[in-house]
């Protein structure tokens, strides 16, 4: 008898994912490149669940049911396209390949075109939740051709996570879409990391309150408004103590923030598409900044940074800050929704972004109960990608931009660098501005380079000679 | 006689580069792929110049003496490619193509690869100054061989912007080093453009100043240390009159910002290489939001901005906003020099950072008397590439930090949009951070993706089981 479905790739999202699919009741064929690996998965991991190991390819593919389901759970860009070519010589027309990694969009969308004209069908899909989503239900962002999401779709709704609108998992798109998604969801998840990380600063260098307290208060939040798995994973972070020194254990991490590229094609890809992400491109950069530790700690011995007593009233500062915290991850999403519909225009995904917004509400990273809230302002008018233009939005924000501006303004006045809250501020600031400055960039450009410009008055295209040149 | 150098491509930054070149002496053969245009351009702006048209590439390049050098004014992009092609058959191994364009500095790098095979020299050079610096002097920024530039050297020293410091053209660096350059120079470019307009929008809608007035504070800060060509356009601008209607044109120009790719290029290239450049974003991301104006005269109406009323004391204010501008130009070009000098580092371009500030002093841009402080700096610790790490700089900021965080308050107390001004003051607070909120993140990041992290008290990689998952 053959296997339902083959996973390539055996570290632990790959080895997670096999598990959760097995569990579900689909049998599993398993093959890594370092066959030690797949011992060592087989031995210690698996118990009653069907999951078969292969040491070779050929048997691998031979081992599976036609048209074989193949997912790939290998390292994104080169690994992926080696690892297609090495399985082509065993696929016949109409088998499944599935890139479960956090795949470049573009990449996704030639190996789609590619594997189109050898008859391979070909979904890619963004899988979101680490280790603990790949193994109980993760969120899935398959993409590709409908043809190809129905071959696996019964297996991916039962292994997604689950939530009262059901399974986290949805037909994102056409072509790259579901990677996309991905990627997007990852910028977003940069911005609401670096967002708490902002406001936890706040809390321990302005109201000098110890990790274990800034704890509580995170958890507090997380049974309001904030609830969401960063909130929840962020309380549970402050209250875990270093088992040599006792003292709080991330008091003890260094602060260099790593990254893996998804954050950064996210603002990349913005600035292609010319969507404004003002807000997740700064929680790349404030990645980048905090990267040269060694330039800092020489820095912040001499350059003037005045820092001025702030009058403190705790209670309704933490209450400014959750305010803050919530403004910034609503305009998160609103850049992130923005670019993923602009995309879907532009790209032809046909993304529904109300769906979207429901196979995030479990199992994935940026979960949260805030997308209940933002389903509603999409469902109430889909058009309305960047959530800014309803009256939801406009009651949500009201009470909340008060408290940005006085949180800002604590930052400025500690020397606090809040690149994120303030960025999400002007992005709000400008998009609500009937008139901005840009005439005066206008005219500049028509002076020094003959650019042209549009008047406010008038149709057409006008230069001027600003100045006799000659 | 054959004549000096070959000119293909006679839009106005072409015609104009031309006459340059045979004012000083050069003779020029010129081509355009459309005949028409280099008639109009002999009859009409030709006199005394050695200039001979030619209306095929063959006799154009049989033209030229040996080797040839032939000099591309063409549109960015594929444009150049086609030309190259067409151009091939005609050259042989020793001959010169220098790209004047605006080109991509990784589109150069693989042209000179290609062209290097078949013994054709090429150089890639940033042009900058616009069409009257075209005429009369730009600022050249040659990169490619030595042994190639060594060619053009005398002709490049004589049509170049001279400064008390010489001719505005030097050797920059190896392969595309001359086009990086240039980009970069427009990416700090877009930055003080959008700094003056953030500026200005302050003045007209909180100070009320009208358009002339606005031009006389500009007129007399450009007399100042904000002595710069994006200053003294700004000024003349100001007092500009619509012919029509008599008033200010600038004010009846609509605020839509339109770019052609440098500096969107200048930001993704820096979130590739990891180097903060959140200013020479946020300066892109500006012009992206200008770009909803109907989005923005719709949401103007709906959302919440309140106002307060601010307490006026003018000329305190406008002592701040050119304090301010200061300080955003120079972290603008601390950002820039930076991403130059990774950029030196990691694509072997052995760029002269202090040679860069001197060949942008005269004929481009951004030409500015700041550059000469900023050289100074430079000239003192030539690996101090962002100028933070000198008592000069100290000096040169401490009076203008309270100025920027006054007008930052202004901003948000206003309502407007000072997106660069703001990621200025930030990238400067996070640079002066010893300890930044990144062990949060780092913290986050491990909880959820066992990505691990590093210690400030002991050596080595750490994974936590921050919580029992299973």
């Amino acid at each position: 008898m053959k296997n339902y479905i083959g996973l390539i790739g055996l570290a632990v999202m790959g080895q997670n994912l096999a598990l959760n699919i097995a569990r579900n009741g689909f049998s599993v064929s398993v093959y890594n490149r370092t066959p030690e690996r797949t011992k060592e998965f087989i031995e210690k991991r698996v118990k009653e669940e069907k999951i078969d190991p292969y040491y070779d390819l050929k048997s691998f593919v031979e081992s599976l049911e036609k048209p074989r389901k193949i997912i790939l759970m290998v390292k994104a860009g080169q690994p992926v396209d080696e690892m297609i070519q090495e399985l082509l010589p065993y696929l016949e027309p109409g088998d499944l390949i599935i890139d479960g990694g956090n795949s470049y969009f573009r990449d996704t969308s030639r190996r789609i075109r590619e594997l189109k004209d050898k008859g391979i069908l070909y979904l890619g899909m963004g899988v979101s939740g680490g280790e603990y989503g790949a193994l109980h239900g993760p969120s899935l962002m398959p993409g590709g051709t409908k043809e190809a999401y129905k071959l696996v779709e019964e297996m991916l709704l039962k292994i997604a996570a689950k939530t009262e609108d059901g399974p986290c998992c949805t037909y994102v798109g056409d072509d790259s879409a579901g990677h996309f998604v991905k990627m997007v969801h990852n910028g977003i998840e940069y911005a609401i990391m670096e967002l708490i990380a902002e406001i936890y600063d706040i809390m321990r260098k302005v109201l000098n309150m110890p990790s274990e307290e800034i704890g509580k208060v995170f958890e507090s939040w997380n049974n309001g408004e904030l609830n969401s798995f960063l909130m929840e994973i962020s309380y549970k972070i402050m209250r875990v103590k270093d088992e040599e020194t006792g003292k709080p254990l991330v008091e003890l991490i260094l602060d260099k923030a790593e990254q893996k590229g998804t954050g950064k094609w996210t603002a990349q890809t913005a600035l292609d598409l010319g969507i404004p992400t003002p807000t997740l491109n700064m929680a790349v950069e404030a990645r980048i900044i905090s990267h040269f530790k060694d330039l800092r700690v020489e820095l912040s011995k001499t350059l003037p940074v005045s820092k001025e007593s702030i009058s403190l009233n705790r209670e309704e500062i933490l209450k400014d800050l959750e305010k803050a915290l919530l403004f910034g991850v609503f305009i998160s999403f609103s850049q992130g929704l923005w670019l993923i519909d602009e995309a879907s225009k532009v790209l032809n995904y046909n993304i529904d972004l109300s769906e979207v917004l429901r196979i995030w509400k479990g199992g994935c990273i940026i979960r949260a109960k805030i997308l209940n809230f933002l389903r509603e302002i999409i469902k109430e008018n889909p058009q309305n990608a960047n959530l800014l233009a309803s009256e939801k939005t406009v009651n949500f924000l009201k009470d909340k931009i008060e408290s940005v501006k006085k949180i800002s303004d604590i930052g400025k006045r500690s020397g606090i660098s809040l690149l994120c809250l303030n960025s999400a501020l002007d992005y709000y600031f400008a998009l609500a501005t009937e008139n901005l400055p840009a005439n005066l960039i206008q005219a500049q450009r028509d002076f020094f380079g003959a650019h042209t410009y549009e008047r406010i008055d008038k149709e057409g295209i006008f230069h001027t000679e600003w100045e006799k040149l000659e």
